[in-house]
């Protein structure tokens, strides 16, 4: 396509059109049928956006100085809430999660009210708690068996509390300091520990490497209350219930398996990896039990497990979690869903230290006939060129399946053309990567590139219990918010695609998608029943 | 290049460094030709650059509170001076400067000073000033003919001013209460009025659209400086002297021909464009003597014109300003080198609206037998389908020769493809895109897709009267530091660059580019020196 030569207004515009729809070829939207009813439902979306972009975004709310669509979200998630276009969002059937840390999925405060109810789970503080010190220092949790209980009422707030002592957790919620707040005091202390609040991640943490300080401090806290396993099967059932309700019908989590055991009901930790699973499958045998009872067995199909450890280890200690997952996948191969490792890239080491390790393993899979997909984490970075960055031509050449985040893929043009010609979908969450600092705002974020350049791409939410994102609804409006060109269809193609490009039998992948295409459909009639309202 | 199978880990490596290799094939810095003493400067200055992100940006600074390599500019400026790279880039011959805005280029406390120096130069404020109101109320200038002069010494921190009476510059700054400062509170008055701060930008105004009121602030506070000729002669010669200074050998400088006229030395808004350009030939002319007086020739080229005017004027307005534009060239051929419409793309009209007068404009040259290329602002703006961003259709399909910023270029996968096969440069803009907040530091910044894309490239400053980054030295270290793919050759294809993607005719442009490598060499050169130490 040239520029235009010696023509009138009228052909120019034509060949305006042309450019326009010839640079928009590649994006699922593009080319790809619409019904009567899909259209006009996109219609009253789209207009619903730009009304509520001034309306809303337009207008002051107290504590948000800087309102707009697509802005910042731990400080625009009450205007978010606000808004009509989230309500209809929050009923849209969105697929499949294709990445999200099973240990940030489930609400704190939900985490805490059933920890509560677990007399093993005991609490200590490194020093006293004061006014002078609670925002710094942070709880430690753990089960112990029934003889190292204490009947101990000291408050952790007391001053004669022995630092790093044991409390049992609802004595020291009880006893906690009403000068502190008292219980609610109590819990406000934990909440914090678990999640990231605004002046964090906007204010005092505002760098991509300080912000993953304060994150990953919130897994070194929560360990203690969900690797419990009382507490790790009303998790699971609570990540599947929040899902579906939020319009999740089916979920690729990654599991740290980095731990060998968790602690069980007796305060042992002695609970292996295999018991986690039997453990996940008893929870969805049971939560599809109780939605068929409900006849809502369409809006779950089930999930599945990329086996992760974290990147750290040394390549020697690797090859014992490679033998540990193909012991899994023997066992359960309709829940080993793949393999990642994960942490922070910017700071732990790359996939290259790794990779001969990893290239074994895959020799090894061979051997044994079985398939465990490589689903890696790579370019969650800034860096360009840097180590994180490099990840993304290791993940290709090992044969990675899906990218996690590949934020930084949108510099590398040739695996831009590898990742759409060999289908490698893209992981992104957006939500996440604004909060740990990739971006800014949505309106910052590469996602439109890869969209536009027709790589697959499904939307996830990576850690909703730290972030406050639960669900996808989160995600998907700020996406949507964040771009003209998007509409309900590239909503639907990014819902399809989470389907698409799971690991999921072909069979089974088959018959999800047509289920959720018969939820789709009532999806879309609801918009028109909003519209005649 | 598909993923490797059945490979050991040295076959790995190697399909590793090839797949590498492959996707930074578009680059300009790849497949050129490197000297020996230029791989040797290259790996001193990587090596520099190295120890300086540990040593310096590691280093704690006082009113610094995140310090990175890339980091916000307004906030880092004072670490960005104390490092040794700077020093080295400041001697880089930088090659042309091809994106700039006359009335934004000259240093604020230049201005003042040459402004203290004429008599009808007047100042007025809307309300007395009192530390109640000096940050909100921004002073009006103005050049009074003689009978117009006041003798009145009633300060403008008087409570018996005459709000909107003109008062003379200098006496002004004499009576400047001195419990708001005095003279010194007077010129901090004056250049927070001229100049972006780090709170504005990264505080009070951190959206796109607030940070562009007070930037746009700074023209309408400035121009009742500037555009008095007397002051505006000085101006220019310092906008070449301050350039050369810092390794800028060319420059083609957009100018504002919205206001008609400009104020003479008489006090009347009288002197016409073609005597503005007149006056720019008389300063070049004076300051290309005064240098090879010192027998510095080599370190000028020259100086063009982008005739711009803004863009919300109507279409009907546009006219005038088109044969006003071609006037201007068949008088002064050698200065006119392009055809600009400036202004906030995200609020002011689109190109599309200008599109069908742009067209006859184009058939208008053609008939004279004149070319006065097009060169373009076009997404400025983090829209994703907004007007703004859609502005990239347009101008390249007016047949734009560069674009000006280009920020949104990278989601639009075809004008990039269109863009590298038609030579089309894009004008980047680091420094001034990230203080505009259309990215938070250089490590977001979309600038190596651009590069690895293969997309002719010039490193620009906008406007380093407003935002500091004075020269081109600032904008150059700010992209070295943010890449570890980007080193020495990489800039030297940037400079190169801004010579090849510019206006001037042949022969000149081959004169430019031999003279420059002359000045590369010594460049070279003063690094190995450096090395020495």
């Amino acid at each position: 396509m040239e520029y235009v030569h010696d023509v009138n207004f009228a052909q120019y515009n034509e060949q305006r059109a042309a450019l326009i729809n010839y640079d928009r070829s590649l994006r699922a939207d593009h080319s790809t049928q619409i019904s009567l009813s899909e259209a006009k439902a996109d219609k009253f979306i789209r207009q619903l956006r730009s009304l509520e972009n001034t309306a809303i975004w337009g207008a002051e709310h107290e504590g948000v100085p800087h309102p707009f669509p697509g802005m910042e979200f731990l400080t625009g998630r009450s205007v978010i809430l606000k808004t009509k276009l989230f309500q209809i969002l929050f009923k849209m059937p969105k697929g499949g999660l294709l990445h999200a840390h099973l240990d940030a999925t489930v609400n704190a405060e939900y985490v805490l009210k059933i920890a509560l109810e677990q007399p093993a789970l005991h609490v200590c503080s490194a020093e006293a708690l004061a006014a002078t010190n609670i925002t710094k220092i942070l709880p430690q949790f753990k089960a112990l068996s029934k003889e190292m209980f204490t009947n101990s009422d000291v408050a952790l707030t007391d001053s004669s509390y022995v630092p790093n002592s044991w409390v049992n957790l609802k004595t020291a919620r009880a006893t906690f300091d009403p000068a502190l707040g008292g219980e609610e005091g109590f819990d406000k202390w934990i909440l914090s520990a678990l999640t990231i609040n605004p002046s964090e991640a906007y204010q005092t943490h505002n760098t991509v490497n300080k912000i993953w300080e304060k994150f990953s401090s919130t897994f070194t806290v929560s360990t203690g209350l969900i690797r419990f396993a009382p507490v790790w099967e009303q998790y699971i059932y609570e990540f599947f219930r929040s899902s579906v309700e939020d319009g999740i019908s089916y979920a690729e989590v990654r599991i740290n398996f980095y731990p060998k055991y968790m602690f069980g009901e007796d305060g042992q930790e002695n609970i292996p990896h295999r018991e986690w699973l039997q453990i996940f499958e008893k929870m969805q045998d049971r939560f599809k039990a109780d939605l068929k009872q409900q006849g809502r067995e369409d809006e779950f199909v089930g999930a599945r497990i990329i086996y992760s450890t974290l990147r750290f280890i040394s390549a020697e200690e690797l090859e014992w979690f490679c033998e540990d997952c193909i012991a899994l996948k023997q066992e359960f191969p309709h829940l080993i869903a793949g393999f990642d490792l994960v942490g922070p890239e910017n700071v732990l080491k790359p996939l290259i230290y790794y990779a001969e390790c990893l290239l074994r393993f895959r020799e090894r899979q061979k051997e044994l006939g079985i398939d465990i997909p490589f689903i890696f984490h790579a370019g969650e970075t800034l860096g360009d060129g840097t180590e994180a960055d490099v990840n993304l031509y290791d993940a290709i050449l090992l044969g990675t399946m899906r990218i996690g985040h590949g934020f930084s893929l949108v510099k590398h043009p040739k695996l831009m053309e590898i990742c759409r010609k060999r289908n490698i979908l893209i992981e992104v969450c957006p939500i996440s990567n604004e909060i740990l600092r990739l971006t800014s705002s949505m309106l910052m974020h590469p996602l439109p590139i890869l969209m536009n350049n027709g790589l697959p791409v499904a939307l996830c939410s990576d850690d909703p219990a730290v972030f406050g994102n639960m669900g996808l609804t989160f995600d998907f409006y700020q996406v949507f918010v964040a771009s003209e060109v998007t509409g309900l269809i590239a909503l639907r193609e990014l819902a399809r695609d989470s389907f698409k490009y799971s690991t999921l039998p072909p069979s089974e992948k088959e018959r999800a998608i047509a289920t959720w295409e018969r939820r789709w459909e009532l999806f879309i009639e609801s918009i028109a029943d909003e519209e005649a309202v």
